[in-house]
């Protein structure tokens, strides 16, 4: 329905180091139908660009420069945490978008994003219905906590997997080597508030040639303390050192977050996001190891430098997929990708109901961890190792990536009004 | 002098992504001389495998395994934390290594090390003069510290260089995309207890191509918190965000560590390794924005899959050097790396005598610190982006990087006598 119309793109929440190569997939792909597509509008900082019309011209880009998004990571045209709300209770923003939209003749909408942004994808989606505004909306996945619903994995995912894998091995050889006079015990803190996919992907640090003991703290396992301070002496009684793998989001019996029963600063104030040393000081104060603590926190999410090739293809084939099914007429849907076999890992991208993606989300199922709850089954590794294979340098320069900047020049404002946000 | 005779190498400190490839270029060299070379023997655990007569025979790895060692991180062989007393302190301990040496027919000691291990190779030299023990003692350095003498940079250093300038532009990247919604000021803390040239590698994440606002805490310049935090405001205000580096060194004006001023876990310990939360939490306070932070700690210093090439050439270069060196007669030196040309960057090894080694820290020169304390001078790029240039990736396996694991076959002891270490 949207022939010949403009298209709105913009990425939304925390960013990943493979969310611009959805945007170049998309926008060298719209490029290629210049009979069906007119120009792809980005969002400057997400949805909030849309509601202060504040567009950025993509065509005003070099095709190298789109290129160059592909191994480029974070956000190339801003992101935001900004949720709609429901129809209903806001309709004034509704209104204010259709007007955006109207103003630059926009017919499709794009949304790059995770769970909050399926669920927006979804609301605009029916601006079609319930506020006769003829618009197409596709959500074109990404999150690092990998916990969108359907889809095999969430672009952004595979490259965090491979880093923490990477580290992890890396770091585990180190205190390996430090063991008999110095840090026997380390512990490195990953993200994940609600899920443990990042934290599994730990666990593939070792494997059948690399006997590394780890121990794997999940947000989806009650914090046992006894038993994770002897399951960590017996690592350490056998091996001489152990590494532990703390997903920020752990809890402890009474469903407190251990970063928060932690540490505080000099002023009282509860420190956040500090799992690792909470943990690290638990081990110490029970078994006198040393130790040391990393938090790898953006690091990990933004470390294109040692992406997944999987995780770059599937990020690029699902934002030209959004772009295709656009033209084939789709609407309210989400890509996805479609596993076919594990290994060698066969994949192909799908597309599933808004409806039935926003607002669900996907935790590790039991299966994937062992019954002690410290470690990843077979099955999982099965799940997690596709993910992460292959590698996708980016170009250097002086010794550092040589990540692209846009210019991001502003589309010429038509309406006369500013926007206030909620 | 110790023609035919077997060598003694060992690991020593901390780690390093590349101090395997000095083990590397010194066993591979020492191969080549068989007329001139017995075996190497390595210390397990460094100077204790030595004490303890716990010899591993280099002599049982295939070339192969050795040519592997190249881009393996960490110590192959196991490192330790030990620093040999005083000839008059203890001279039992230089007896007990003369009688491990004589039996295992030992006359080239090869130490691979920072400070610390320069002053212990400098007292093993003396074995000569002093206890009448013929051995030529050579240093190779190592550390990512980089705050040796005479040489122009240690092996090791290149590399946490290259980790930490890489990561420091993509978490910048990130919180750029963050800052207008989320996140405005992003902290990272690296290694450096004295020395501030990790710290000042963070500086190079930004260029005339990447204009990143980035505010580095370096343990040279006392830390003059008004000041800071004017100017965390200032770059927020003009950028929308803020990266600051922070040293694990950084000390207040009354020489406490930043580290040691802020964090207590539950228990009322001190947290040690947590400059960056305290950092945060005071930009936070002073100014109310959001911030993310990490610690990089052991990634940093074992992050071979992002290795500067230049650096791994130059550890190999040592560790070939060390047995080139033996070979012409040289005892009781380090190994060095001589400076020819900035750009292009043109090196050389040679030799410095371990007298003017020992128990000297380079720091970073005043004139490589801004002005205001917070950045680095054209004087400083020029000296550190030379270290990091050229990339170095290690061989793949299922999304890993596929490290070798040595044998590490044990010498048959030869001495009736156990050791207990002092």
């Amino acid at each position: 329905m949207g022939q010949g119309k403009n298209a709105f793109y913009a990425q939304s929440g925390g960013v990943t180091s493979v969310i611009n190569a959805s945007a170049c997939g998309l926008i060298t792909t719209a490029r290629q139908h210049p009979d069906r597509f007119g120009k792809v509008f980005a969002g400057r900082n997400g949805i909030i660009g849309a509601l202060t019309e504040d567009l950025i011209d993509t065509s005003r880009e070099s095709d190298a420069a789109i290129a160059g998004l592909r191994y480029t990571p974070s956000g190339a045209f801003g992101s935001c945490r900004y949720k709609l709300k429901g129809l209903e209770q806001n309709r004034a923003e509704y209104q204010r978008l259709i007007e955006v939209f109207k103003a630059h003749d926009i017919g499709y909408f794009f949304y790059n994003g995770g769970g909050d942004s399926a669920d927006t994808c979804h609301k605009i989606s029916q601006l079609s219905a319930k506020m006769n505004f003829p618009i197409q909306a596709i959500h074109i996945p990404k999150t690092v906590d990998n916990d969108l619903p359907i889809t095999d994995t969430c672009p952004g995912f595979g490259s965090v997997a491979k880093y923490i894998a990477v580290s992890t091995r890396e770091a585990s050889f180190d205190v390996r080597s430090m063991a008999r006079t110095s840090t026997k015990v380390f512990v490195i803190e990953v993200m994940g508030r609600h899920a443990g996919w990042i934290a599994a992907a730990g666990g593939l640090a070792a494997d059948a040639d690399h006997d590394i003991p780890i121990v794997i703290l999940f947000p989806e396992i009650e914090f046992d303390q006894p038993s994770f301070l002897a399951r960590v002496k017996e690592q350490v009684e056998q091996y001489e050192f152990c590494t532990v793998v703390v997903s920020e989001g752990a809890k402890n019996p009474a469903g407190k977050f251990l970063a928060e029963q932690g540490t505080r600063d000099a002023f009282g104030h509860a420190q956040l996001g500090g799992a690792a040393p909470v943990v690290a000081n638990l081990v110490k104060d029970a078994h006198g190891y040393k130790y040391h603590w990393a938090v790898a926190d953006y690091l990990q999410r933004s470390a294109r430098h040692i992406a997944s090739r999987t995780d770059v293809d599937q990020a690029y084939a699902v934002g030209k997929a959004a772009v295709e099914y656009a033209l084939a007429g789709d609407d309210a849907i989400m890509v996805t990708i479609v596993r076919k076999a594990d290994d060698p890992y066969v994949w192909e991208v799908g597309k599933a109901p808004l409806a039935e993606v926003a607002n669900v989300e996907k935790f590790m199922p039991r299966e994937f961890i062992t019954g002690d709850g410290f470690g990843i089954t077979a099955a999982c590794r099965r799940y997690l190792q596709p993910l992460i294979i292959g590698e996708d340098y980016p170009p250097y320069a002086g010794g550092l990536p040589d990540y692209i900047q846009l210019k991001n020049q502003a589309v010429e404002k038509r309406l006369g009004t500013g926007y206030t946000l909620a």
